[in-house]
């Protein structure tokens, strides 16, 4: 059997090392010898791959009491063999460099070069360049520059080429190879390996150090997240760190969930860097035998993503909720958006899904959405749900109805369709027979941490869940022109909305019950699928008003405690225009964890607990994570429901602002967009309005007739006007009440 | 969100060093520190992983002219995360040693120990011991012992535990986990870490070396594979190594096709290794500059199989034809089981399938046979046909049915079962309106080299091989209790056999024709299908002597020119009894290569060719790999179809010794089975017959009565005789003609 691909090669001298087994290592680049540029070059791979890797090499970092302590699913990995190229056309010969990570063939026009040159001259004129790497350890990747060429998404990758040839060397020209474009992030620079990808890190000191009898217990202020640095470490003997994302937690050295070990045997004073990550802001350093440290610092560890929302108003104590909610936020927002920085450390679908939606209003950063997107799915085939999670599988498909309608990135869902696709066959194979979503054995049915939560029978909420992700699949099938599946989709998202009302909707509870069982509707109603039919519109606006006063205001049922479903109550809330309801609940819950002393927004509240109470859960007493994502919804709150911001198009193409103060006196904020800012100003007299993209519509209601120099301003009755925002200018609307 | 395993912990003391990034490393194995043990622990992993693994390592290691050739289908990778564990009972406390390739957490009854111990005490007592593992860029394998405790396949292991808990900390008991039995090979101590495999290699030197003006010509003798070593190297300048599987090739510096290049700069005399393997007889050493080498040998890399199976006869022409043809086996039993040394170095399912038949009557080796089958499958999804060939995906099939026969491996079957399962859905999902298999894009028909070979339409040796994967399955799903796929897979079967011969038989042609283009037959008869359907039996006895007559002895019937197929052209002739006609060709075609100076046998050979045009192939002068495995087919023909010997029921539980001089004055041979051996020996006047395992059915015909001390022979009519062989017997039939 033979197979090849060129028979004449470009001749090049290549420096074969001395060392019997170095001649297949990476190539130094010769950074010096590269010449000044113009155009702009990326390190590309195959889209996924990269953050397939990365999820994997993120999730494996967690411990747990230093025990290793990996996800339980299963985590998928890069291809090792990936063909790249780009059909290019040059008015004069170019010389170009090329980087790769692994082992690669350079070709031209389909002839391979003698070894692996980092250097090559492209002649005048179209050709075809082409790299195949392999790479065991990381991913295949590549970096090519030259005075116009240069490796971006625009160039075409492979992880099957299936170049044979016939028994007289002609290739195959009938291949059937899918090509993708290459996926990238920012590594621009030819150093910046994507294999050598780490977070930015940044020195911080302690605010305070407690000395006693050897030991340490110092505090950094605040929840905080990287390395600990111990400076002047002497002597001979054991040292346990032990971190507390509380100060009890932190004393609680048979308790408390982090911890390092260290055996010292240092004559002279040396520094010592803590070689992993934790979530902190005390530590308590207890020494045995002779071992001593003169002090303590730390490495920050962070993704350097700006916010580029903002939100300031009237109200201080808001104010501050949203600045620690937007810290809350970043410290998650990391290689992927994860569920807390103490614990699990791992990509969750459904605590990511409402960090996208946070991150729309507060960072705008498009690619760590995508990264999280790819890294969750991994690849075929599909075992088990999202991260074992029903519930979370279809969050990921919701996170990509939204992911489209805020950035409007079309080519990402091209290229995933095909994995959104078998997913959905995934779910649609485990449907029982009557065509519901119903508990397997390996399906985890989350919904909540709620007491007593049933998860049998057919739970109404995986069914609305389930149906908003058919409606996602209909939508993307049509963006990829799969009409047949594009209708098959709508129809099946149609049949189950039917079914959602007929089977589970109660004339006499006035909302949906909770689920069926054994055929039979339960009595129970849940706060979880009546919240979510209000955001998704699936209510009509009597149902609305109904379910909002016997299910969203009646204390009857079962309250919620987690931040996680509370960020869906009171969006359904502000959806139906509780603002003002909703700020004071945000000033009870949010602002009563920080009245009991919190940095960072917890993942679970309960205010009739007690001082050390609040750090507990799982049975363990400081297992609750204090800095966890879902604790940080009033930056998305604040920012679509009282700025009142979101597209309407793909994109931010078109827009709307629907500002409601909720009993603030004023606000005044900034809603990111792909490609700038939309800033509100809006106080009980006055708006202020810009956006630098895209066509908004500005809608309000006034007593009084608004004013707006040079701008019609339309009064849709019942005190609502609406007028147009055209991008880039400013408009200031006065009014008094 | 949360997950845990475990509330308390196992209290070790772990020493962390001191600098930051080492935590993650590998713990040293303390060899000095491990107890004398009894029982056999050996490395283990997830079945399939290490194959892979090693597969992508070995496949990735072609060049061409000094670069780098890998192949064109798609590779895939272990899983990086696994859980291996064993319910263990014991009847004192034990230590254990653990070994572990990777990060890991190791489990005593749920509770995870701190840090990563690599000895712990269980005590006496029913435990589980669970150790999972994460590991990036080498398989995540274990290796336990203790004084009854040992790693082995009785191990389970899952890349997805889904051990999820509830608020209160409960893991989850609805777990649909899939557990297989672990896989392992021969790393039976603990240095042997499975990350750190190679072949084992042996000092050769050079037979003659031809000094020219600071150059050398050097000759091993005969065709070889292994790192070339210059000793004596020095000076300032450049060398180049030409090599050759032909003298012609290795002096062909411009078109030969394997080559290394060296800088050298060496002020005093040095040795040096080259860095990849090569296959080779002669070396060409050219040298630029003032650079020189004393003298030149090689290091032999080498499989370490013993050949057990064994063939001496009164010719000696046939007698060296075994060797050389053992010899070329050899040289391509690897990692795997490849198709030549020199080129592609990569696992071609239909090659591969040519030497498991081999490797049954030399090695019998059983790991390189799974492992191939195993690095061909790699995992789903399936994207297209194992190598891209059609036939070849049938061929990996077919592989499967004789490893069960010839090994009886239940656990190979049982635990691959869903990777066949998913490859026959692929064939499945491609068959056209028809039902029948034809070339799709993407789809490689490949059926041999040979001149105009039509591809097109349904070709009747794909129908063929196809039934008789579909029987595989029907044979395997049996095997796992599939009762349903069972039946459906043998209705497919018979279907697709009834269109076998309604469809291609011709009554005009006396024979099956080569394919159906258009719904309509064509005119065109080759020998594929019809050989095949010989020794598949699906052929009757007239219809076989109808095809023996029209196509096999038809010159007129396009001639096959390769050693792959004239494989399955012997056999069919041995299997309706030519062996008289068959050892005359024989000594003819792989006589004839022996005669053009053949060391090794070679992938394609035509009688008519003289001297160095033997050397080319693929329109290049030197492409012709000189040592191919499916050279080696005498070794198999004469072992099945002269000793005579095959199973009759899996793993030699029975089996059957037919032996047929074919006009050889004596025969004497060994064929290996499971346990033991099968010894024959037979000449014109006596059959001598020991078999060390199953029961045997010793049949051969005589003219005379065949006498055997205390022995029944029964007369079958018509001169032929059938009796018993017992195992561990020692049988000696006279007879005189």
């Amino acid at each position: 059997m033979n197979c090849r691909h060129a028979i004449m090669q470009h001749s090049i001298w290549i420096l074969l090392l001395l060392i019997a087994g170095t001649a297949g290592a990476q190539p130094a680049y010769k950074g010096e010898a590269a010449p000044k540029l113009t155009n702009q070059a990326t390190w590309i791979w195959y889209p996924g791959d990269f953050e397939i890797w990365l999820g994997n090499n993120m999730q494996n970092r967690r411990t747990e009491r230093g025990s290793f302590f990996p996800p339980f699913w299963k985590l998928d990995n890069h291809y090792v063999l990936m063909d790249f190229h780009k059909d290019v056309e040059v008015t004069e010969a170019e010389q170009i460099e090329v980087l790769v990570e692994g082992k690669y063939i350079l070709k031209l026009d389909g002839k391979g070069y003698e070894g692996m040159p980092q250097q090559v001259t492209i002649p005048a004129g179209k050709h075809r360049i082409n790299v195949k790497v392999f790479s065991r350890d990381n991913v295949p990747a590549i970096y090519v520059k030259g005075k116009t060429i240069a490796s971006d998404s625009s160039w075409l990758v492979t992880y099957e080429d299936k170049e044979w040839i016939d028994e007289t060397g002609k290739t195959s020209d009938i291949s059937a190879t899918t090509w993708l474009n290459a996926g990238s992030w920012n590594f621009n620079e030819p150093a910046q390996r994507p294999s050598a990808f780490r977070l930015a890190v940044q020195p911080q000191s302690a605010v305070t150090t407690t000395k006693d009898n050897g030991s340490l217990l110092v505090d950094f202020g605040k929840e905080t997240f990287g390395f600990i640095k111990l400076h002047g470490l002497q002597g001979k003997g054991k040292l346990s760190l032990y971190y507390g994302e509380s100060k009890e937690e932190a004393l609680a050295t048979g308790t408390c969930e982090t911890l390092d070990r260290l055996e010292v045997n240092q004559g002279s004073k040396t520094d010592s860097l803590m070689p992993l990550t934790k979530a902190f802001r005390f530590v308590n350093i207890q020494a045995e035998g002779g071992a001593t440290v003169d002090s303590v610092s730390m490495l920050y560890e962070y993704l350097p993503v700006a916010n580029r929302g903002s939100f300031r108003c009237s109200d201080s104590a808001i104010n501050k909720i949203w600045d620690v909610a937007a810290y809350t936020l970043h410290l998650n927002t990391r290689e992927f958006f994860i569920d807390g920085i103490k614990r699990d450390r791992w990509i969750w679908s459904g605590d990511a899904y409402q960090s996208y939606l946070m991150n729309y209003y507060l960072f705008f950063d498009r690619p760590t959405v995508s990264r999280t997107l790819m890294a969750l799915r991994g690849k075929d085939p599909v075992t088990s749900h999202i991260n074992t999670i029903m519930d979370y599988t279809f969050y990921w498909f919701l996170g990509i109805y939204d992911y489209y309608q805020y950035t409007g990135d079309k080519t990402f869902i091209r290229q995933f369709y095909p994995r959104m696709q078998s997913l959905m066959d995934y779910c649609l194979s485990r449907r029982n027979a009557a065509g519901m979503m119903q508990g397997l054995p390996g399906d985890w049915i989350f919904i909540d941490w709620a007491n007593g939560l049933s998860k049998k029978g057919e739970v109404s909420f995986e069914q609305l869940l389930f149906c908003r992700s058919l409606e996602t699949m209909a939508l993307c099938a049509g963006m990829v022109n799969d009409t047949k599946n594009a209708a098959l989709y709508k129809q099946l998202a149609a049949d189950m909305k039917a079914k959602l009302f007929s089977i589970y909707w109660s004339d006499a509870k006035h909302a949906l019950v909770h689920s069926r069982v054994d055929g039979k509707p339960t009595d129970n109603v849940t706060r979880y699928a009546n919240m979510f039919a209000i955001f998704f519109n699936y209510f009509d606006s009597t149902q609305k008003q109904l379910v909002k006063q016997h299910v969203l205001l009646n204390d009857a049922i079962q309250k919620i405690t987690t931040p996680y479903m509370r960020f869906y109550e009171l969006e359904a809330l502000c959806a139906m225009g509780e603002q003002k309801y909703v700020l004071n609940e945000m000033k009870s819950y949010w602002g009563g964890m920080l009245k009991e002393g919190a940095t960072s927004f917890w993942e679970e509240y309960n205010p009739a607990k007690q001082g050390a109470e609040h750090y507990a859960m799982y049975g363990r007493p400081f297992d609750k994570s204090l800095c966890h994502a879902w604790g940080a919804s009033p930056i998305y709150l604040l920012g679509k429901y009282y700025l009142g911001v979101q597209p309407t198009s793909p994109g931010y193409a078109t827009w709307v602002a629907e500002p409601v103060l909720g009993g603030l006196q004023w606000m005044d904020g900034k809603v990111p967009t792909p490609q700038g800012d939309i800033e509100v100003y809006c106080s009980t007299t006055q708006i202020k309005i810009k956006g630098s993209e895209g066509t908004g519509t500005l809608r309000f209601k006034s007593q009084k007739k608004p004013v707006c120099k040079g701008v019609v301003i339309n009064s849709k009755g019942n005190n609502a006007y609406e007028m147009t925002v055209e991008a880039g200018k400013e408009y200031v609307i006065n009014y008094k009440n």
